[in-house]
């Protein structure tokens, strides 16, 4: 049996160099290197470097904080306005250099593997599902400024922040998830 | 001096490899090849793959058809509309598996190379400054339904829009542009 420390080594040496370099951008031999571990352990504990991705973001996705947006100690808009707040700040971490791991291999990844693409299409879907259950809610206290459908702003709330992540990554500053909080405001808040 | 043609067959090839596997997902050999040239011939065209993808993201500039942003025979919020409804339309042409190349090349390169990011930070400027200029117009005309600040509204849309073309590369639908057209008709038209 593996020793679990080498796994838990090579995903989380893995999730930095994904991050930053992308998934085509590094290999196996770089990311075992990255991870201090002996080269030839990576296929001991994944089938490819495409298994390990997809582990990577099974765990990016409880950092998401999907909880925040069912606690109901707070209302359902400034509940959202939470959620997008500690999303941004989690992006300033890194000086916005990462950009969101959804958005970087659903771009990167989406033609090339199926099952990187399939996690993706799943973790933005369970996110838009939590994010319309909130304006649900704001809709029925009568607290929502849109009078859209929640589905509809849900799903168009969620590609947004994607892009403003992305734009964010590009330009290396805040001011696109400020413009984000700004028109959320006007639309939720 | 090298015959214009290859440089030619050499573009065309690698735009279509860098749309649908991104650019450290294929190498100048696999594009020498697509492009039905000699190898060898690959630096006499271009001093190195960052130097072509460059050269690629000038020429898919040209495709965005910001003119239509200043097609003054439309006034401005149905102009913008026409616009964002080309490029829905040009994403449907490749059943929204390309995504947007500004977008693909912001996710995976941004970290890794100095002149894309800062090719895609140009082109995007260079967009939002005429989605902004197209917002003035139609504030000043008294058209425009968001009360909040043109350039604030233009980064927004911007962002919220290449959002929407990588969720509909991942989902391989075009729901998230149409979720974006309809948030639009709210903010704008």
């Amino acid at each position: 049996m593996p020793r679990p420390s080498v796994r838990e080594q090579l995903v989380d040496a893995a999730a930095e160099c994904f991050h930053e370099r992308g998934f085509n951008g590094i290999g196996v031999q770089e990311i075992t290197r990255a991870a201090g571990v002996p080269k030839g352990s990576f296929y001991n504990h994944f089938p490819s470097k495409e298994a390990l991705a997809v582990e990577i973001m099974r765990r990016y996705a409880v950092t998401r904080r999907l909880d925040m947006l069912e606690d109901r100690t707070l209302a359902p808009a400034p509940r959202l306005r939470a959620h997008f707040g500690y999303l941004a700040d989690d992006l300033e971490r890194f000086q916005f250099a990462r950009g969101c791991l959804f958005g970087n291999f659903g771009a990167e990844l989406s033609a090339q593997s199926a099952d990187v693409r399939s996690q993706v299409e799943s973790g933005l879907d369970r996110w838009t599902a939590q994010v319309t259950s909130a304006l649900e809610e704001a809709r029925s206290a009568g607290t929502l400024k849109s009078t859209l459908e929640p589905e509809t702003l849900a799903g168009f709330l969620v590609n947004a922040w994607e892009g403003a992540a992305l734009r964010a990554k590009v330009t290396r500053s805040r001011e696109p998830l400020d413009d984000f909080l700004t028109l959320f405001d006007s639309l939720v808040a």
